[in-house]
């Protein structure tokens, strides 16, 4: 489908186009903590390149488009799912015995909704992750399909604006051979917007918050792990909301929650930094960067500090049912062919047909009718090649590809598949890219990944009627890796940062 | 003369700033490449925060602003002396028998000069650097003295605007504690405009130069080491040139000037990109990051280099003439008391006035009248104590302070004392700071030195009469280095990179 891409550099070329590159990612911030595999930093005070493309990818210009134009449709759907208790509810019932996390998150939630919500603001810093797909039937054909929906601690915001001015830099001092500036030029290669506008959307929560009461300063609280070495990303966020909103924030280990928060009678959240015990600080918005993965609770501490900030006044990025609303089991409800779910949440037509076209079909391996179709597709050998086989279970890991699936079910007490759903498995064009990661580069064939970020700041309304307060579209996210991965992710160490150079298909 | 500053911090305190010294740091390019002996990187993708203090350094005001006062005459007087080449022959003759990279470098002048200068203009970005000097019988009365002037690679102008942003950020978000309030405040922590200035400088000679009468691209060279672990100091102000002036620059290291560039026929300086051997750039400007030192001339080809761009028709910055306007024997004769050289070249008399100010007494140890009267300071133990005995030769080191001259001039053959220049210490206030350096926090007793930079390009004219087409002052940079150290410098890993935090005294 693409021209042949990225062309073959010489080494005077290569030592130009590299030079250049790790100079400036440093300069400007595109970077990330060694890991200790690359280099031992007791100090904590090194940091190299973040992994990057050395070319942007090629990317369908209407993919983009497409994946673009749906980015308020599913804040809009999805603020409407985390405001819908009861349907919620029905998704987690089905999961609470294969899902240990999935039930501590709902004990949250109910324990909060006992004792009464403090705070009907929700923040979503949402991010759409799609690959471009290619119908084998009609290989002229490109559009994009979900691979799945962040609703917390969507990453690489921060560093998304960072690679496309890389890549900018490198095409406007001619690193990238005149042979292909029909594909890379100024117009090919979008600005990604994400640090600001993530910022824009924390900043908007912020504002909607208010000022204390109490006449407290007050303070936006990261919630972050420990280590973390991907800090620049959410430091750029950080230094945009200081300097262009003029809002204080503060990095709060998960670990720290309980000892340097408390909530005050008024159920509002006061934080006390370490370094300065004598202020208290109202917190407006809790932007979770922590919290979100079942490892991040490794004791009964992490789930009290957990319910300390979900029953607080503090707007939370996201709360726990937004948190719920991004598990994959919602997506594949939403994706079950024939669902009656979309429409019930995007009542807009138009939108819900946009929506739907970026939906690969996602099958539970339940006994309902489309169960039993999943059965017949992931048995039979010819046809499971088309498919991926994900557990139900949050966390990653472990999927079951294509001509693997009918041996694996086959070894597997059938009692045990409902913990499965089947996933028509995207077919992304071929295409070939260099990494540049740990100091060292890798070319080969690669597969890209567009986030399109979203920021939504809901009122859920005490009559239950939910209202949209913002909601915009929040930059871009190209991430790459090799396609010898299944699995990936550019923190794991899978994978690198990029930006698109859209191409006409 | 300095209030108790600065505080000391507890364990939170520390962990705060430093955490967010260290974080913000890199994402703003406040970066150097580690030292090998730090860490080993042949990849060359580590960076490491630039030397830096964790809290922005006492100084007094009016010295700042005395210092800063004079920044437009001091580019007046060396535009003027670099200007006058029978003035300089003099200084030169005196000096080539002791100083073969003198020698060197007045021979490339004369052999461009038989030829003829194929460029009358000339960049000179300067950087005046002083200590503060308590007069010892006045106490009350600070002022700075000058240390030396740079006239060739005048470095870290591209990271101070980065420290200055630090501090300014670090007191926003309550890094320092609030008791020093009164001390650092927005008020009191001066903007470095150092990369927009220096960049400014450089986009204004390479306008002056014109475009290429073939119709050649043209570009800036930055002339560089190899390896330079200062790197981002550089790249800042070349990012600046790309992105506020649209100018393109290139690196070349000093090892390829005779393979990358030739000198054509109009005696245009041509450069070749060997990433693109098929495009050539007309050169406007060589500013000069390397070729400042013996230690960069390994072999005649560098000379040969070095010729090859003195030749050519881009715009030197700096000239040979300007080179050897800063060496340390120009400083000593304008320094000289009753010398008649600055009303010579500074024929304002409010002018020089305030440039004498600035000025401690230097001496020849040479036959002249001040030559007697240096024998005699250098050589009574008591007046020794007050003094410095510096080589005349570049390139720095060596120095011999107060008590031990007596006993090394001793031991020296008269016959050799006039290679030395005997030179007033400066006393600077005592004060102390904490530096950040390969990971490790250091406190202690410091010495800062204030370098003011300044822009110039001149014309030099064909009648001789020398023309100013810029001038003016170009930011600052702080530097700090532990005051038990005499030798300082803090690319050699002596000192940091620091930013006034100004005081009234």
């Amino acid at each position: 489908m693409y021209p042949p891409y990225p062309p073959d550099l010489n080494a005077a070329q290569k030592e130009y186009l590299l030079s250049n590159l790790k100079d400036w990612s440093i300069a400007h911030g595109l970077a990330v903590r060694p890991a200790p595999s690359y280099v031992q930093d007791d100090a904590g005070a090194l940091a190299t390149s973040a992994p990057v493309t050395l070319f942007p990818s090629l990317f369908p210009k209407v993919c983009f488009e497409q994946a673009r134009s749906v980015a308020r449709a599913y804040n809009e759907l999805y603020s409407a799912i985390a405001s819908d208790e009861g349907w919620l509810r029905g998704i987690v019932e089905e999961l609470v015995e294969i899902d240990d996390f999935m039930a501590s998150l709902w004990k949250v939630y109910l324990a909060v909704k006992e004792e009464g919500y403090a705070q009907s603001l929700a923040l979503g810093l949402f991010r759409s992750d799609y690959m471009v797909h290619v119908d084998q039937s009609n290989t002229a054909k490109a559009s994009v399909k979900q691979v799945e929906f962040n609703t917390i601690a969507s990453s690489f915001g921060g560093l998304s604006s960072q690679v496309s001015g890389l890549h900018q830099h490198l095409l406007a001092i001619d690193a990238y051979p005149d042979e292909l500036s029909s594909l890379i030029n100024t117009s090919s290669l979008p600005e990604s917007s994400s640090v600001p506008s993530l910022a824009k959307g924390i900043a908007k929560a912020h504002e909607a918050y208010g000022s204390s009461a109490e006449g407290l300063p007050t303070c936006v609280l990261f919630l972050v792990q420990d280590p973390e070495r991907n800090v620049f990303d959410q430091r750029h966020l950080e230094y945009a909301l200081n300097k262009t909103h003029g809002v204080r924030t503060f990095r709060l280990l998960f670990d720290r929650v309980l000892q340097d928060t408390k909530v005050d009678k008024n159920r509002k959240l006061i934080y006390t930094p370490p370094h300065t015990p004598s202020k208290h600080y109202e917190v407006t918005v809790v932007y979770l960067r922590a919290g979100y993965a079942p490892s991040d609770y490794t004791d009964q501490s992490h789930w009290d500090a957990r319910l300390q900030i979900e029953r607080s006044a503090a707007i939370k990025c996201p709360t726990v049912l937004t948190q719920l609303a991004g598990t994959k089991k919602v997506q594949q409800v939403l994706a079950t062919p024939h669902s009656p779910h979309l429409a019930r949440f995007l009542p807009d037509q138009q939108q819900a047909a946009a929506v739907l076209e970026t939906f690969a079909p996602i099958y539970p391996l339940d006994k309902s009718e489309a169960g039993n179709e999943a059965r017949r597709l992931a048995t039979d050998p010819a046809s499971a090649t088309r498919y991926v086989l994900k557990p139900q279970r949050e966390g990653g890991g472990n999927n079951i590809y294509r001509k693997a699936i009918p041996g694996f079910l086959k070894d597997l007490p059938e009692s045990h598949w409902p913990a499965y759903i089947l996933m028509e498995m995207i077919e992304p064009p071929a295409q070939s890219n260099t990494i540049f990661r740990n100091g060292e580069v890798q070319s080969g064939g690669v597969i890209c990944e567009l986030g399109i970020y979203g920021a939504c700041l809901w009122d859920t309304g005490a009559d239950g009627k939910r209202d949209i307060l913002e909601n915009f579209e929040a930059g871009y996210l190209l991430r790459t890796k090799g396609d010898q991965s299944e699995e990936g992710g550019v923190a794991a160490g899978f994978g690198a940062v990029d930006s698109p150079c859209l191409v006409d298909v």
